[in-house]
């Protein structure tokens, strides 16, 4: 059950495709060197190693539960917890005049990596306060920050998001919850809210729930939506908490997965309304929103790498370890270890592979991120922007689809000990499969993709990024070896198809959108295996370049890349194959209801 | 939670690709006119609809149960199990001499996908009973089949197979039960089995046990292993039941799926010894055990095609109903329901397509096999048997495997309900899971179908099947219209991309079976999509013939023919890169241990 955090994969990543030290150079991150962050990620190694790593099976046997409106959380996530804000890990992103660290996002996207591994149940907790914290920082006023964001980074406090409602799910257009003004400034808030993620625990004195309402007489649809920060505990201006609030945990849901975790169903307001106060204006909640979603939607695809990484752990340890049948090639008489068998292997790189690619994705995109705020450059800043908002869909999209195969293929790898519960692979398998449904199911990222990501600046962006994917190509051709022949070939179909599929994208959206958006989870695919493959060629020339230093270690990443090209990267011109042909008004879009 | 048999689609595979009326042109199945099994279709949906359906949720709530020594299955299961013996459901494909129906396996094969997609745990209590009647017909002595086998197919005892062992997984060479002759006739078994599939219940007055053990002397490795009857109560020569004999049931599994199914340990000896009757011949153990493998294998791959179809029904049921979102395409100004959203629509073709081209394939492969034993010409009878036989492991691998996805899209469907187990969807996400492990994993039937099916024959049962495939390339040529353009292109190059595949198994199995062998479930999942490409393409024909007579259902099967050619047949391409290029000795193949 054990876990131990892939430092030197991630700082390889931080190093050499993040470029870890041109973000050291960036104004305000002096202190974020290479050393600095490797001394953070082996700290969070062993906290989440020692600390949260022990609860997860635990949180997956003994869940938490509700009684008389009260949730008491897995034994030992309150002390983990307390010992998760001390050691300050809530912060390290975040700004230090709230008493954050202020590190880039390069060197808090591996320590949410490792907490996510280590405990995704316990993990979400987390999640859900960083969400919080970012829209108090974009939107609240400077008292409301001094207010809430110290105590919620200490983890005094936690935070929640609370957008769906029984008949909205995807929707918010639908939302119904309402908020009317008492005079005093201050909100009564009426409504119910469902798949509140931690709405309701006993890890924290105090709850802050913002909430998605409608003011009276706002405009219908997503135009009317307002923000409202809701305390479990009334509190004073200093933070001293008061009475208790008009908003309750009526009962958490039974899920497949993620159990440790409660997701409550939260009533506002059956006993005369929940006092709340308005953040930033009326009617741009949904903005507000937005803002914390890339945020949460960029960490669940963090959430993705690392059950990844995990179910990757746990599944070669049992290869190395499960004795059975000779080898195919009569090498031995005797029966031997799994990992010899050239299907399990053929499943432990497909998994490694995978979780490399998206990680490796993932680290670079919240480079992007830093460099988006922090460079000197305006236009730089402009452009790191654009590239880091066309990733954040397939960072979460890809990576948490992925995810699902891996922890699959995690079972698989185990046989029938995989099936049975006391083995641990399955609670990978079931926890995983909530990450392609939250914070917006693949198919919202995909339309976020095309719609705000792809075509409205008419592919510039996507053509921006392919025209460096073409010089890692150019770099390629001259090499030799079976690694770069392979690499060179997929990559270069991969980019072709997709820039194609762009190109169809852009001609067709107005004249033929369910076309378009029929192909929308399929590009999002094809877009993750193309840029994670861009990162694994990456990776490939620095392997390769530095072999003789580390022979096992970047002799391993040559063979992943390699793996990487040929059984994944083949699959892009098949993709592609399946988005432009066919998808019109004559195919099984045309179908009736009747006909399903 | 309903489920309603597709006895429409059913009659269409076994009318228009599995050629029901040749079969009942066949001496023995006279009766087997496709009257006739419509007649028994419609009431096996009735009986399945009716009885069997409504304890599947029922059954994942409330498993069976283990108390000393004793299994109490789900509240409902020995009723229903008593109606389905009664029914004459267990019998339908055994022979008259037994009390069975003499139908055709084509016949039997749509009753076994109904029971499997009412209810997955339950149907497996009549799978592992066929497997024992098979074993018995097979090697049993006249008197034996006719003391056990009218009673497994009466319902009033059932049959188990008892392979694994703790230290023996996938590997019978490992077995170590031993049988010690008694001078008598009968043998004394000792030793432990694991994961025995309704090992232990209560749905029946006696439990046959197959088990494999090695006799006092036997040869070691697979060579050594004969196979028992082990019954849970010693009978005499006319059934009436005696003392309890020493086999018992320690404990049963906590599983991730198909939990009202008990899946035992069996303690055989540990108080004198389990009396025991060998079964054949002593040593031939492994033999007889592959031919009620094989029955089983294929009845496991109806599980996939059955599990895939109720996954279906439920996500088409949810689409249907539950609104959210505007069009993209602007056609309505309010929130639709889900199925208009082209992705939903993705999805749910991506799930019906896969089924309805598994259940094809699955057809056409029963049918072989009523052919390979029933045509009156030797020569016929000799090439259905190994079409047949080729095809098993591709049923049994691909159908499996595939449910695993489609199940998975089944709660993708469902959004955020998907997750919540009240829902339903999930269990069949569980459920499905066990599929591509039991009865041999998806890699064994890869190594199956490479070795025994492929390479043994020099490819020659493969090109036999090119050839036919051919033809029906050479049909839809001719044709007009994107569906048989698009098929045309992606069953055409998917053909070649196979055949490509298999001469590179044929050529390198002997120089370097590493590389061979890690293309293997590659491989079968390939020959799975093409060959269920071509069903659908043979379907394509058919109702494009047929469209006027009734526009709704031949108008969808045509559109999931056209939605198959583009979304599947296009990935064939892809995976024969993923097989044929590199994975020699220079990639992954070479890594050690420690580079895992």
């Amino acid at each position: 059950m054990s876990y131990r955090a892939p430092v030197k994969d991630m700082l390889f990543v931080m190093k050499e495709l993040a470029d870890i030290e041109s973000i050291a150079a960036l104004p305000g991150f002096e202190d974020a060197s290479l050393d600095t962050a490797q001394a953070v990620l082996e700290e969070a190694a062993r906290f989440n190693g020692e600390v949260v790593a022990p609860l997860n099976f635990e949180g997956d046997k003994n869940p938490s539960f509700w009684k008389n409106g009260e949730v008491t959380t897995t034994p030992g996530f309150k002390e983990a917890f307390r010992q998760f804000g001390e050691g300050g890990w809530q912060g390290v992103l975040h700004p230090l005049e709230y008493d954050g660290q202020g590190l880039p996002k390069l060197i808090a996207t591996p320590c949410i990596e490792m907490l996510n591994a280590a405990n995704l149940s316990f993990a979400l907790c987390p999640l859900l306060t960083d969400g919080a914290i970012e829209a108090l920082l974009t939107a609240g006023t400077e008292e409301q920050k001094q207010l809430y964001v110290p105590k919620l980074i200490s983890g005094e406090w936690t935070g929640t998001m609370n957008l769906t409602e029984p008949q909205a799910g995807s929707d918010l257009a639908l939302v119904r919850t309402r908020a009317e003004p008492q005079g005093d400034g201050s909100f009564k808030v009426f409504g119910t809210k469902i798949f509140i993620t931690y709405g309701e625990h006993d890890m924290a004195k105090n709850i802050v729930h913002l909430v998605l309402a409608r003011t009276p007489g706002a405009p219908d649809g997503v135009k009317g939506i307002s923000l409202f920060l809701v305390p479990k505990f009334l509190t004073d201006k200093d933070g001293t908490l008061g009475a208790r609030n008009d908003v309750h945990c009526v009962s958490i849901e039974h899920k497949l997965g993620i159990k440790a975790s409660p997701t409550a169903v939260l009533q506002f307001g059956d006993r005369g309304g929940a006092i709340g106060h308005l953040i930033g204006e009326e009617n741009r909640g949904l903005e507000y929103m937005f803002i914390m979603m890339n945020a949460a939607r960029f960490a669940v695809g963090l959430q993705g790498v690392a059950v990844s990484e995990r179910a990757y752990q746990k599944a070669a340890a049992f290869a190395k370890d499960r004795v059975q049948s000779r080898p195919v090639d009569g090498s031995a008489k005797q029966p031997v270890s799994i990992i010899h068998h050239p299907d399990v292997r053929r499943m432990l790189l497909s998994m490694r592979a995978l979780t490399e690619a998206s990680r490796a994705l993932a680290y670079v995109a919240a480079a992007h991120c830093d460099f988006a705020h922090h460079h000197p450059d305006e236009a730089a800043r402009a452009s790191h922007q654009a590239i880091y908002e066309f990733l954040v869909p397939i960072v979460k999209g890809w990576s948490t689809e992925l995810s699902i195969d891996v922890a699959s293929l995690g079972v698989q790898v185990h046989g029938g000990m995989g099936f049975i519960e006391e083995t641990g692979a399955a609670q990978y398998y079931r926890d995983a499969r909530i990450l392609t449904i939250y914070e917006g199911t693949t198919a919202i990222q995909a339309n976020d993709l095309i719609g705000r990501k792809t075509v409205r600046d008419g592919g510039a962006t996507a053509q921006a990024i392919f025209a460096q994917i073409d010089q890692t190509i150019a770099q390629m051709a001259e090499r030799d070896g079976q690694a770069f022949k392979s690499m060179h070939r997929h990559l270069s179909a991969g980019t072709l198809a997709l820039a194609r599929v762009v190109e169809f994208m852009v001609a067709k959206v107005k004249s033929d959108p369910n076309a378009v958006f029929a192909g929308s989870v399929p590009y999002l695919k094809l877009a993750g295996i193309v840029l994670g493959g861009w990162q694994m060629a990456r990776a490939l020339l620095v392997a390769t370049k530095k072999r003789s230093e580390d022979e096992a270690f970047y002799g391993a990443k040559i063979a992943t890349a390699q793996f990487f090209a040929e059984h994944i990267l083949s699959q892009a011109p098949g993709i592609e194959a399946s988005i432009v042909s066919g998808n019109g008004q004559e195919g099984y879009l045309a179908l009736s209801e009747d006909q399903f």
